[in-house]
């Protein structure tokens, strides 16, 4: 039985939670004849610059900046606030390795806080539990585009003199209120990766609404060299090179269309789920304008009847490859086994959610009959 | 006067010490027409491993990982090695900024350790007199492609229990006696920036003797995941995507030509220097195979007569843009400026000689004429 299934399985494309979009290879082939006669290949050359501008005027920011990466700008993010050695910066384990590893790779901590049930976004009244004064900043993460509670983290970071700093890899062009997400706190990191609504191969931004921190967040990713004979920063090379910036170019104008498909496929699985006891969409925040990055399903097995890895391989015995995100959390890695979570609660949630968080393909090359085999799966009707 | 010379020097094509060469156009369309069928555009991709792949072979080592820049890879073979929190590293202050910088960046701290007089790479006895107890590693440089002396480094090394780390950014394809360059040490970077000979518009690599060590620096390079249930490292997103690795492919039959290139144009520049007291070429080393990154001339002012910076200034008004490479030393950055630059002598020999290098520009774009006006400035019959 084993053998059939599995040679079903590879008759079938593969779907997958994400897939990258690509502009038109023509156009492609324009912008690279232009960096062939300009021989600028890199170091902040033209296409990086006017993609520059463009993303200050998208994000409604008065700084942002381009880096090789997203992890690349949470990096130097994090070098650019003059933290003192060793310092503790609080965070969430729901979110990507990226978020504390970029932490540990500076030589700071990362200390883990709860997140809230409902948004599953770091929980201002377990990070006040986390503070010591070693604490320097905490570190929250937009996850799934769900927008932290920026009032109370605010008050706790105002209150202990802490930076405040967003991870927005999952946010870019949301907004609350409003108000764009990167005029959030300190500093709001987003990641360009293939994989991201918005892409440039690789590749990552930092925003802040403080105007006179842009010198710095710019020489950080040049190693802080302002010209010939002065180097002021301790920094390194986080500079997005001419060609990922040539497409950042031609897919910005692609994202709109892109994030129509995703609303619409939004409200598709969400009329699935509707009726289905157990099964829980994201949070609707009302005053979020969503990203449109993942559609997140968290599953209560005991009301549903199944788990969720029981659904997550029922999908892909069907050659739908959901994503279990995030599982493992962060603390159940390696080199933080040891590290706590703190938490208001006994059992902290994300304890207890992180097996029941499901993330479903979300992008344009999702097909009506994709969206039938997931139906078909959730509503159980299938073997 | 100066308005006429300005407009002078507008005139003509100004010559850089590095020009960045590019492969066929057509055949990079053709690479991407493959990476747009494929889809995939990074995270180890096709085009990433048989760049990999091929560099191994060219390189002659059993290891050799891709980054997404050459600090980057400096980043993680510095992580790589499990060094203690805030520990010691010693290195030459007579290298560009991301040799302390990625040190810093990662939480330890740089030490400065004075230079040979002859081949200008960090001096052995200079590196005894700067270990602590704090002491985890030696970085050495292999300046201009200069080989660092790697017996005595590794006798000190082993004495103290560090571990010996190159950076070889200026030495790609060089050999000592037939070892490759790769071989020497634990680990040795490279950077494959768009001014090297050989390059991906941004990259590095890291080489090591030590297969153990591979799976440990492939996974640093990417947050440290196994699999979709294991992160068993501190990593960060160190990847080159798959359009620097198909540039990566491109230009590899490509370095050969160049390099015979370089190598005749240095016994042009050797044959212009030989006859003038006070100009010294780099040091020859009569078993290394040398990169040909760069030509570097030495200026003795009181003997010949001029500074460096009078003979940088001459050639800049004929379109000549040489560089003053290394100057400032890393000791001169304001992050390092109380750091002391450990030394066998009173004066250390990196002092004096930052203010008599001068790099001249090396690669196929120096025509005859250029050629012409360095020898007629540095015979100093302009003007």
């Amino acid at each position: 039985m084993k053998d059939i299934k599995e040679s079903q399985i590879d008759s079938i494309e593969k779907l997958y939670v994400a897939q990258p979009f690509l502009p038109d290879l023509n156009r492609v082939v324009e912008m690279l004849k232009s960096i062939w006669e300009s021989k600028i290949l890199t170091n902040e050359g033209p296409l990086h610059n006017q993609l520059e501008d463009e993303l200050r005027t998208y994000l409604k920011v008065p700084v942002a900046k381009l880096y090789a990466s997203g992890t690349t700008a949470l990096l130097c993010a994090l070098r650019s606030f003059d933290l003192p050695e060793g310092a503790e910066i609080i965070t969430t384990p729901l979110t990507f390795a990226a978020t504390p590893h970029a932490i540990s790779f500076c030589g700071y901590k990362p200390v883990f806080a709860d997140v809230l049930e409902d948004s599953l976004t770091i929980d201002p009244a377990s990070v006040e539990l986390a503070v010591t004064e070693r604490t320097a900043a905490v570190l929250g993460v937009h996850v799934y585009s769900t927008i932290c509670d920026t009032p109370k983290l605010g008050r706790v970071c105002q209150e202990h003199d802490l930076k405040l700093i967003f991870d927005a890899a999952h946010a870019f062009g949301a907004s609350v209120d409003g108000t764009p997400v990167g005029m959030l706190g300190d500093a709001t990191i987003f990641s360009l990766h293939a994989t991201k609504i918005y892409h440039t191969l690789e590749g990552g931004i930092i925003t802040t609404p403080h105007e006179d921190l842009a010198e710095r967040l710019r020489l950080v990713r040049n190693f802080g060299i302002v010209d010939e004979a002065t180097v002021t920063e301790i920094g390194i090379n986080g500079k997005m090179n001419e060609f990922s910036a040539a497409i950042g170019l031609l897919n910005l104008p692609l994202v709109a269309a892109e994030r129509e498909v995703r609303k619409s496929l939004r409200g598709r699985y969400d009329a699935i789920i509707a009726d289905q006891p157990g099964l829980r969409r994201q949070i609707h925040q009302p005053k979020v304008e969503h990203s449109q990055q993942y559609y997140l399903m968290i599953v209560d097995p005991e009301t549903f009847g199944r788990t969720r890895d029981q659904i997550y391989d029922a999908l892909k015995e069907r050659g739908v490859y959901a994503r279990r995100y995030f599982w493992p959390t962060c603390n159940d890695y390696k080199a933080y086994e040891k590290y706590p979570v703190y938490s208001t609660l006994e059992q902290p949630v994300v304890e207890k959610v992180k097996n029941q968080l499901l993330c479903l393909p979300f992008h344009s090359g999702v097909k009506d009959f994709h969206v039938d085999i997931i139906a078909d799966v959730l509503h159980n009707r299938t073997g």
